[in-house]
């Protein structure tokens, strides 16, 4: 949550001036995404209204290479309807351009704010949303492979060492010896496929009351199976922050919401609490990962693991499976 | 240049209730202020457009304390023409409020952005906005003592230690050894004294094309001498960055522009060369002592002190000081 490179009014004029939009208004270095700089921006046309927008600059972790599929895939999206923002094109109406040798966007602005404890009737929205996506998404017709599937998963696990995973919590390296020797005996391989967004935390969803005005941050969107995103998505959205409790009320309303306007179908029911604990493994993961390599100094306070642990737990508990099971 | 606190929608609505400013639209976490978290807001009253505004809270350096002096200084200064945020009062007419233990003002938002090389029509321009707020400031009847004067320069390069600044450059020690001694045996104790910035940067103003839209960033104002804000604002606008290269046109537009509003008396210019040493000691001393004591890893790169050693060195030559004498 940082940016990270400095862009004064000469530089932030020049890049406006490669886009149709006006002059510069405004510009505010915004707190958002991990990996690349934004800032909110103002610009207006003579006599018109000022709008905004999201200006990224893309630092490091981002490929280059994935731009067309991340701003490709949010026009292909807002073009049908879906509550994203749609990349304003420059005046060679390309989709991003460069500026001192970064790649850099400019990305439609949406209102709305993300909530930190939801209301059943805003999961329900955020399912309905995240089916409208999966659809949408369909005749997309670009395929990115999930950097952050079950390979990453052990990569990431393994190089934090079982010591480094007792570290965190005495039992933690059992739990993650036993799930991942599960995930990948049983990982499924012929469920439905296509473009998720993979990462639909609160965070990533703008809301103004009950209504969802934006699903923002797609940079970890993939080809990937599709119910694996309904599970992300509900391990994001149903749990206390800390993992420790499970809310039946929330997730009821994130699988209503989805199934009004994409069916989940029997096969993916049945595999949902599988998905759900590599749902689970993937935070949990990253999060050990970070919280055994940052600094103890750094300004960023890693997230806990154990918030992710304790999911994995719920979901491998066979009691609890019944919650994905359609309700009558 | 963080957000510190995270606050999600319920939270900030629940902020944004306690004034009499509409319901929240947007919010974004903005990378402004080294002590504080800001966000970026939009509320609306029905039938009305949006209205931006500034949420500042404040983490741990600026004490509550202060807040009066600040806050009060820019509703001062704003109904007197100044370019400057006014603050908004809560629906109980304070200035600022609290949430989970920590103080926050809403303050308004003001237009334009930070250059980088100002043109000497922009310098012009920021010495007349200077010299407003000096005049405007008369009437403000609080008093606040300068915590980066002398003596805290003294506190934090002899907290460096000679070793230290040697570690940093070579000559640095000897430069500060000598610099300190000349500025606590002549520093002027006769001139006139008012309320001033005293962080005056370019990052601190905000301007559409020539012309300032807001001075912001309060937070090291107090009651000093009004000849030593003109110093401060002359070592930060009329080198480049790195110290290394004078603008002889920045330095007379910044004169000429503040002259234009307050004349600057004999005795002030007189002492200018040497407010402008203590000037450039004031931010040579915090940037010394940053550089030291940053952590290699941490996410902010600490600011090279040289570049005001630099400027000391240029203000202590005493062929420089005829450009402090009033030009015909």
């Amino acid at each position: 949550m940082a940016v990270y490179t400095r862009l004064g009014a000469e530089a932030l004029s020049a890049i406006v001036a490669e886009f149709d939009i006006g002059a510069l208004v405004s510009a505010k270095g915004i707190a958002e995404g991990v990996s690349n700089s934004n800032w909110l921006i103002e610009a207006r046309k003579p006599g018109r209204d000022a709008t905004r927008y999201i200006l990224t600059m893309y630092e490091s972790r981002v490929e280059t290479g994935d731009l067309p599929f991340f701003l490709g895939l949010l026009d292909h999206l807002a073009a049908r309807g879906c509550p994203v923002p749609r990349t304003i094109h420059d005046r060679e109406n390309r989709a991003f351009r460069h500026h001192d040798g970064k790649a850099l966007a400019l990305i439609e602005f949406l209102p709305g704010v993300s909530v930190d404890e939801p209301t059943p009737a805003q999961a329900r929205a955020v399912g309905a949303a995240l089916a409208q996506v999966h659809i949408a998404a369909a005749g997309f017709g670009h395929e990115r492979a999930n950097s952050m599937g079950l390979a990453a998963w052990q990569g990431l696990l393994s190089a934090c060492g079982a010591d480094g995973l007792r570290a965190i919590h005495p039992e933690l390296a059992g739990i993650v010896e036993r799930e991942l020797a599960v995930l990948a005996a049983r990982w499924p391989r012929d469920l439905p496929r296509g473009v998720i967004h993979a990462d639909l935390f609160p965070d990533n969803v703008l809301m103004l009351g009950d209504a969802v005005t934006g699903l923002i941050d797609f940079y970890f969107a993939c080809t990937d199976i599709t119910a694996y995103d309904i599970a992300v998505t509900h391990a994001a959205w149903c749990f206390s922050n800390d993992g420790t409790r499970f809310r039946a009320d929330l997730s009821h309303a994130l699988l209503t919401g989805y199934e009004a306007v994409r069916p989940i179908s029997g096969p993916e029911r049945e595999a949902l609490p599988l998905l759900a604990r590599g749902a689970a493994m993937r935070f949990l993961a990253t999060r050990a990962y970070d919280w055994l390599n940052t600094p103890a100094d750094a300004l960023v306070t890693p997230k806990d693991p154990m918030a992710f642990a304790r999911r994995l737990e719920f979901y491998a508990d066979p009691c609890n499976s019944e919650l994905f099971r359609k309700a009558d």
